[in-house]
């Protein structure tokens, strides 16, 4: 009997570690795991053969299982690191089988994103090749929900939830003062709109105005914007806007004031859209502006978590356990929706050749450009996924997270 | 029997309402104070005659009482109005009895910070002098913390429980990268630290770092910064800032991008130090920054609102109305520590002419210079104001506030 190893990649997100969890509750209900390892700082640490043992922290400890499950972020920390074409450069490989050979693993298991699937694609076929019996499957997360194939990815219902939760207070915060006020609030999302679309949801029961939303997927026109936040002064005597950090003007240029730089996987690294777009309302309209920007905070609140989000994490997390054990390689742990009223989902397999490295946008018909909002079938589509309050343990009146340097 | 107005001033908290609600309670259980009415955006509303019936709207409907309990920032709006001296200009005055007089007004009760009890004070002399009798009450608000006779302020342990829990799950987003990174949360409190000194409670268990915390009450020294988030980052591979929006420069000069304007009363206008210190890392140090500005999500996060600044926002909320019916006027309901394990505090009106226009900072003996943190009193004394989660009503994934339009 071999062993597995588990490691994390890329952003993180408040319901990764449920994941995890969902892992180790698997891979330790049975014998046939083995021993199981964790690789920390992902693909990067068992290149480097930085490697803890999770059975050992975490076999018979149910409550501190609990606790983890409950953590935001990555416990086994990350990495953003991509594996080159093993035809030209097959070092990384060889050292990762070298860890792999070590601890005498059999299963490999990559929590992450579009990037990381391309790793579990690679590894897969990599180790096929050399005839190594080792199984590779990945377990989805980001907030973005852009992966293909996945109704809708682990981690994105909890951001939902946050953003909705932030901007349904927002609105209370606006809508207060006698004289004109505007809120913009930046939203993660570099390519997709999914989490600026979260913002609709916000929407007391009783008030009549709408959040402003701007989605990446639509060119961004900075007139018709300036137009519109004026309207909605007039009309409502405040305005909120949610603009995702990934929007465009109609030649492609990102709205954002900071320079743009390019992260190790290429992909351009913004900030600063919802300060440009707040001064430039200050300019043009002359009122009040604050320009929140939750950032970070919005992938790793674990403490208003999806309950929904955090159980079809773990549930994901065990399936890709049993998709190794079973003897599957090559595939993430996928769902996908069976029903809307009652919420239902399927699990199952994908192959990961069909996910690496794409991306999921919003459909452009669940947009309403006309009144910067989105149509009725976005917040069907929304609403399920941000049912459920976890019952999270609290400690002297913070949450009790589970923190461990290694 | 004469009625009773109450309005609300200032900026939000996530448990204003909660003191509206006290208010409710008392005024509603006996038959002393009439009919109960709500000027809308404080005293201009009142100014202007924009009043609404707070019996018609909430008596025997405790269910909307509760909910109005639950629900963050201000239910009857606001305004930033400054009374000027009757002596130099009664007519503002005028107007207010007027109001007054049309509503048969017998207590005037004041939700609000340093200035709105600045109002409460001259309120209750001009009514005095006139011969009117009018008892006007001051009941506190602020995020800030910075009233002075009272232990701290109702809505600061909710705003110090949000960014103490936003600060742990950042220094959990912060340290899981193989590479120097960095966050910077700008936190509020023009001129008073407070709030920047709840982050110290943010520190997991098992955490060897700490955040870096820079108060308003201290000179910033830009070079020593740099040179304490570089030892931090050598040492731990990474550094959380949480830095006041107020931080000076030993000159006085504010570390802030944008330029400063004045509000109406007089007060600076703040944002962009969070953004400058991030720049300057940036630039300096040459690691991964990220820039988190919560802004007014700090104090409108009703989600997460501590429940022992909930119960005693709506207790303050139960005395300031007793004390009107009592006679008292011109004073301001408060609450003083007796004790701190177990907590306990004991309730009491004071004079509202010691109150107004003061502010507290943080004692200087109480930071720690040092370190770029602060010292265990101060540790002790925020501990209890964030203790007991509330149990929120939510409706389809989000929290249920109570959302009108008058």
């Amino acid at each position: 009997m071999k062993n597995t190893m588990i490691a994390q990649s890329g952003g993180p997100t408040a319901v990764i570690n449920a994941s995890l969890a969902g892992i180790l509750d698997t891979a330790f209900a049975g014998n046939d795991a083995g021993e199981v390892y964790g690789g920390v700082h992902g693909i990067q640490g068992i290149i480097e053969g930085d490697v803890i043992s999770l059975s050992d922290r975490f076999k018979g400890d149910p409550q501190k299982l609990k606790q983890l499950y409950y953590t935001p972020d990555m416990y086994l920390r990350t990495c953003r690191y991509k594996l080159k074409n093993p035809d030209e450069d097959s070092s990384d490989y060889d050292k990762i089988l070298e860890t792999f050979k070590k601890y005498d693993i059999g299963i490999f298991i990559y929590i992450g994103g579009n990037d990381s699937m391309d790793t579990v694609a690679r590894m897969s076929e990599f180790v096929k090749a050399k005839g190594e019996d080792i199984k590779v499957v990945g377990v989805p997360k980001t907030v973005d929900n852009d992966l293909v194939e996945i109704d809708h990815t682990p981690g994105f219902g909890s951001a939902a939830k946050y953003v909705a939760t932030s901007v349904r207070e927002i609105i209370l915060d606006t809508c207060i003062y006698p004289y004109a006020n505007v809120s913009v609030m930046e939203i993660m999302g570099r390519d997709a709109g999914w989490l600026t679309a979260a913002a609709a949801l916000a929407v007391p029961e009783g008030c009549s105005a709408r959040p402003l939303l701007y989605l990446p997927e639509a060119a961004f026109d900075s007139d018709k914007f300036i137009e519109r936040v004026r309207k909605e002064t007039e009309e409502h005597g405040y305005a909120v806007v949610a603009v995702s950090e990934g929007v465009r003007d109609r030649d492609g240029n990102y709205i954002s004031a900071s320079e743009t730089k390019l992260d190790k996987f290429g992909h351009l690294q913004l900030s600063g859209t919802g300060s440009v777009l707040a001064d430039r309302i200050k300019e043009e309209i002359g009122c009040k502006v604050r320009d929140i920007g939750l950032s970070s905070a919005q992938r790793s609140a674990g403490h208003c978590a999806s309950d929904t989000d955090r159980k079809e994490s773990f549930k994901l997390g065990q399936n890709g356990c049993r998709y190794a054990l079973e003897g599957k390689t090559g595939v993430m742990a996928c769902l996908k929706r069976t029903g809307n009223s009652p919420y239902e989902v399927e699990y199952s397999s994908e192959d990961v050749l069909n996910i690496a490295n794409k991306v999921k946008g919003v459909p452009m018909e669940w947009i309403d450009l006309e009144n910067a909002f989105v149509r009725q079938e976005m917040i069907n589509y929304l609403r399920p996924l941000i049912q459920g309050e976890s019952d999270i343990p609290y400690k002297d009146g913070l949450p009790d997270y589970i923190f461990e340097e290694f």
